[in-house]
């Protein structure tokens, strides 16, 4: 594996200033492809919005064996290069993108980059995983009594060694095997010297879907990267289902798990997932305009202009508008040079925060009365500074319209949440919030509102959801073991 | 000076795939504030869309005389860390971002990259030059006659030889000595070790601005380069102005040359300038959105959304979609973590071309009749792929608007143009475009529709151009004599 | 752990032209000083003739846990800034220099660069390996087989695997019961949150020291590495031994071992050991500058000058000077910019090969008979050019005397040796080497004559040899049982 | 140019460390070859002693023009990869390597790097001096005063300008009129277009020699290079002398100064020259040799053991011994991995000093009477050290032997020395220094026995030396007027 630099002594942009979730990982692989890393690495691309923090693709040829490249930075940049690329030889890839973990302790090392890779007595195994595994932990502390030895502190790492001790004769088997001992959301991409492999969780949490690639097969997160490599859409994997693939493009899919009812993940449609991307059917785009028709439904206002939150915000500002009548426009302008990271930056440009990122239109924003559209509030700290720009501009009013239900509970599915307590709608009112964030309204969309958006026509069944939404109801569809080993309050029973 | 490595063999993405025109130059200075080279990165920062190749500042401080750095790559990745930033020293500071211009032979190399340094005999001075000095390569013919030694291919660096050569006894004097000399499009800011100097040519084709900050003073390229700041925009620096601005806040405004009718480029306005700039007391957002308006009156057309290319195309298609009704929607999608080049990519990547950057939101397209929006079209590459793809994604019909009128004559002001007989429109009427592209239909605004858009409610008048339209008309308002003794052919009387 | 980058495509210098073996590492460990690191760091410098292309750090402090870097390159390079040593706290740390085995696959990766880490039940530790072992295959496939998962290519991870499957409560009996399964040679220094271990393998092939720094312990490969921190040699550690030390610097002397009859390396004397280290009491200096008296008493010459092959021929041809009376000069003079590796050179520059290091003092050879002393000849093709050169500068007659016996056979124990085939003295006689470097004479030291030279005044017993001198008599003291497994010939019994 | 980064915040270990006199300088051309700047590249890594800091080259392709780059850093690591060399085609080609100056403010930029290039009306010409202009300060005044723009601080700059402003017709004839104006010490290797020029000033201070290759020239500044290349020497350039070697292989010698006796920098004999090279037609070895043999006559002292200083003090080391009869040993080791300087270092490390760097062989010197041999003595404090370090071994005697005479006097040709009162010898007799570094004895040989060891067996001419000696004697041959303007005394007339 062919390593690389983390950044030294970085300074978080998003970190410190963003008020979003962010999803952990991105999984991709292809199989019967010439020069398959190619694709990984384009595939990964793509995918980048699911992990900027690193990313790492392995490969097999059978004249070299496993190869193997990790690396810290976008794919754009260390993914590309012909001399890279020509160490990762092989018509078989998977790759894996990468978001820190606000959990780990200190900076990601590039021994927690994915794929992790096994040899086993019957051959090597490569797995990317997309989720969280809920009782890793307790996995961990089983295996090191054992006798196996940790690489790395990530919660995927116990996969490989839970392989590792199955009894089964063939990677596949392996591979259920220890899934069926793994709890949480899993969607994962694997390969074995032949083989391309793709699993997901019986909920189904995390996305995952299969492509067609001439006589290829490709894995992917979402649809978008099929579209950069030309790869058609076939189906999505469902959730439970274990799809092996073999390189003359035989498909054989396994359900090696207990039936349960599938939980997607509900904010993939809200912001996880690239508006280009096709979930269950549906234009995430398309989805996300209608939240904005259902916000400017629930929660009218009288106003001049509706300026979205770049980017995020733009699909549902530009429903909102549709629906209510009142202009769209860029109140908000983003500078499309700014980075994710800084070197060690200068106090003064540390405390630029998002005045970085963001500027106002103030030619435009001046004596108007606005509505600005955001995805989400997560710690309010964003939303706070972007109202004081609008009004520094001289807005005459600033009413915020959320395209998603207060997130008040931490996910503990793949997704890099703060501790409750820090997240705003854990601790007040939405009447406490607007006060806290001193604006003229604020008002989220309600959680039938958004189900309603993603189709579901008579909104949440309470008794049964449709979707994992436990970052907005608490309702967690599987218990976070290791959590509440650590103390977490599960949402009282009411 | 601390130097840096240029890309080694870069594949630049905007120069294969975009088709657009560059504009070369962004600068920016600031006196009288404590750490000045921040500011000076934060306006730089703002202004990078003007100059993304490289960027440098010079700053003086009384006990470490003048300090100066040269980068290339992105402001945010190079004039941010403390380590840099530290080696700045003062409260006086100008800066300059540089696109390379495609004149040049060979890459960009460190020695070229402003703002130039001269050593007088009464002391130093630093300057930074936004344009294009026309008669650059007769007067370099002649400097280097007399002895003068070039160190860079820059046409700037005629004005500090020039300068140096100049029997006046001071160097704002020198400096108007020197710009007496030059011929062209020049907005320069520059520095002695106790001033800071402002100067637009007499047609002020390129813009400069004057911000106030504390009791410090700014000049900038665009405004929005005042507002990361905080700083409160002023005015703007007038055609055939020079000020001088001492530390304690003196400013004294000069007109060193022969009056003449300003000629301000209306290309700033469709392309150049950031959308949240405010030029000539309009919003060039608002600007934009109005040529969308003039373009839905002058071409309509009946469909079912209008889709903007991304990213520049928005506000015009914002503009669009409001005049005729039609739905606007995202139906492209911009990956954002595209850079601007690669190094040494692969075959296949290299190939990938515009689908690095771009994908169509296929759910959404698919039997809809679609109007493109984007603001130009230079050598219609680009615009031949994007109509591709959305034809791929199964759209019924393609329908292209241009923000500008047809681009057919290069610009040699200070931006970054392909030759005469590369551009479409140089060779093919609007019809014959339509055909090489392929479109249901294409149209382009008109120059009166333009000149509308920006305000001029009568249109152009054509006997004496409120604005320079030389890309549009061929009618160049400053001789470009090196051009033309290298046989470049103006356009015939008529 | 903070990787760095390994060379890319590396012309490696001293593999393509030296005809040496090379030692392939350097263990070094502190215990109970502030800032262990940097002693360790300054231990390994010391070391780095041991091994040059990687090297590795790990400490323990209680607040951190432990810490651990690993880099490419040379340690004066990678562990002496602030910025990398403010990582690795603490007052307990262990460091390791690598040279690439000849026989791995592929290059060297960061994974293989020691120290090694496990963390078990009982806490973590951390181990450095110098030697090799001889069953490390078996026992890889044996621990595989068990669902161990090894991350690296190298046969001292075995020993951390073994260590995590032993039911020991404590590390150190865990370590005694790994290296009771390991056969070979070694000198491990390993680490718990609060030991310093040093264990010697039962022939004690390779060296490790005890040194005293204050209240401090240390081990190091060679007491040269005691000097440079100013620590005070206290002894060796003795074959079979095992030392444990604890932070309040007592030391528990443990005999995990069947006891066995010492055979140290004898071409440790030869060229390994630094020549300003001490072993077995004797100056290595001084053993080299009696193996060149020796020389010159078994092989004289009538010549007018004796000139060293520099550096490692210097001590013996001072030696041979001294007992000949033939004057000692510098002949041959070494660039000392010279380093090991390019990156990608051109094809003139890599086909220098030996010019690029060493050039003939021309004025001072011409016309004269010259006897070159050099340390021992492996392949022959640097002993040839040098030749070559020394005629070119017009030597009257070329007389070679080397420091050592024919190597004739491929060490096993931790030098990195061609294949038998490629050594010279494996397939030529004395005479037939000789012809093949067509020189006046060539004359090797005897087997009795170098074991006078280290002190055995009767010369080497037979029936029991004193030292491991395998390399030239094929008397191999452990049986390397994966190379004999792979097909390797022992030497037939006479 | 492709310009690389200088060390950041270096720490530089000679400057702190090492008791020495330091050559600014070497210079080499080569014109008629195929892929120059490889030769170019090679005689500069032959020469790195001269200048360790920086290097730079430039090459002339007629199809690809001038081409050129400079770096900071080791020719080995900076100018053998073929994607450097790519860039520097053509079969005329300079080079330069320097060392950064202690008169220079603050550290060394890139643009201080030579070859210096300057375009005339005539074509281009580039320029590599050694050796140091006494009035470049008063020069660079006027020429500023002129108009002329400097972009480094190199006194060297003056003779591009100054060729510049020459009303010649043609660049050698541009070149004498330059340094026609220029005082002090230089020997010039430069090229335009179609010739390669060498030039030595007419005292002949420093070194310059002219080799065949084949059909091809080579200029260098000593012989060591031409012998890497395979170039056989011709003869020395002679003092006053400019040679104009044409593509064709044509040389033309011109005289364009005042003749004058010839007075060769004595200390190039001493220190500075490689011992492989060949000065005058002796063996820089040979004399260093023939010192050590004076000084063991002038000063002969009873011992054990004679330990040269490494590597600068082994060739006196021996000669001493020979002559002495007292044994020769290697007392003190050089560590081979020391590089010259650390980014950043540890406090720790910076302390370590010259044991980073060497150590004693304590085996050896225990109990013994050590004569040390060194070259010079500088400023002391290394001298200091080791006598500490050979102390701490527990010597019994310590006796320095210095192969110069006392260096008491700045040099101003090109050499770059502490402050006269920084100088051990300028402040003290030689039983004080005794006194002050504590040893046995010290003693130093004579100047004219320095002049007999370099082969004037009748000493020095004292009325008319035959060599530039004013470090020891304090007697200019040029006068140092920028100095003198400074405050500089001269050694007042007896």
């Amino acid at each position: 594996m062919t390593p690389s630099l983390p950044p030294s002594h970085p300074f978080d942009f998003d970190a410190v200033d963003a008020d979003k979730l962010h999803e952990e990982c991105g999984v991709f692989g292809v199989v019967g492809v010439s020069d398959a890393a190619n694709f990984v690495a384009l595939g990964l691309h793509a995918l980048q919005h699911r992990g900027q923090e690193a990313g790492g693709i392995v490969t097999y040829a059978p004249e070299h064996g496993f190869s193997s490249a990790r690396k810290f930075g976008y794919v754009r940049d260390t993914f590309t290069s012909q001399s890279v690329m020509e160490t990762l030889p092989g018509s078989l890839g998977i790759g894996h993108v990468r978001y820190s973990t606000s959990g780990s302790k200190g900076p990601t090392q590039i021994r927690d980059v994915q794929p992790f890779f096994g040899e086993f007595s019957m051959g090597g195994a490569a797995i990317a995983h997309n989720g969280n595994i809920t009782n890793a932990e307790a996995l961990r502390r089983e295996l090191i009594e054992r006798g196996s030895i940790f690489q790395s502190s990530s919660d995927s790492e116990c996969i490989i060694h839970l392989m590792a001790r199955s009894l089964q004769r063939d990677i596949p088997s392996r591979m259920e095997d220890a899934l069926r001992r793994v709890e949480g959301a899993f969607s994962v991409v694997a390969m074995t010297r032949t083989k391309l492999i793709g699993v997901r969780d019986p909920l189904g949490v995390r996305p995952l879907v299969l492509g067609r690639l001439g006589d290829g097969w490709v894995l992917s997160s979402e649809t978008c990267a099929l579209d950069i490599i030309g790869a058609e859409f076939v189906r999505e994997i469902e959730p439970g289902e274990m799809v092996v693939i073999t390189p003359d493009g035989k498909i054989e899919s396994l359900r090696p798990f207990r039936p349960q009812r599938a939980r997607f993940c509900i904010f993939e449609h809200v912001y996880f997932s690239r508006p280009d991307s096709i979930i269950g059917g549906r234009s995430v785009y398309e989805t996300r305009r209608q939240i904005g028709v259902e916000l400017a439904r629930e929660a009218p206002v009288e106003a001049d202009l509706v300026c979205p939150v770049p980017d995020s915000g733009t699909p549902a500002a530009i429903g909102f508008s549709q629906e209510s009548g009142v202009p769209y426009a860029m109140g908000i302008v983003r500078n499309q040079y700014m980075g994710r990271t800084f070197i060690e930056p200068t106090e003064q440009i540390r405390n630029m925060g998002v005045r970085l990122k963001l500027n106002v239109n103030r030619a435009l924003i001046r004596g108007k009365r606005v509505i600005l559209v955001d995805d989400s509030v997560v710690r309010g700290t964003t939303s706070r500074k972007i109202k004081e720009m609008i009004l520094d501009a001289g807005a005459a009013e600033v009413h915020f319209r959320i395209a998603s239900p207060p997130t008040s509970w931490p996910c503990f599915y793949g997704v890099d949440t703060p501790q409750r307590e820090k997240l705003l709608a854990a601790t007040m009112s939405e009447e406490e919030m607007r006060q806290h964030l001193n604006v003229d309204s604020l008002r989220f969309i309600s959680l039938d509102g958004l189900y309603r958006a993603v189709g579901e026509s008579q909104g949440r069944n309470s008794e049964c959801p449709q979707y994992c939404d436990a970052c907005f109801s608490g309702e967690y569809p599987v218990e976070p073991s290791d959590q509440i080993e650590k103390g977490f309050q599960l949402k009282a029973a009411e």
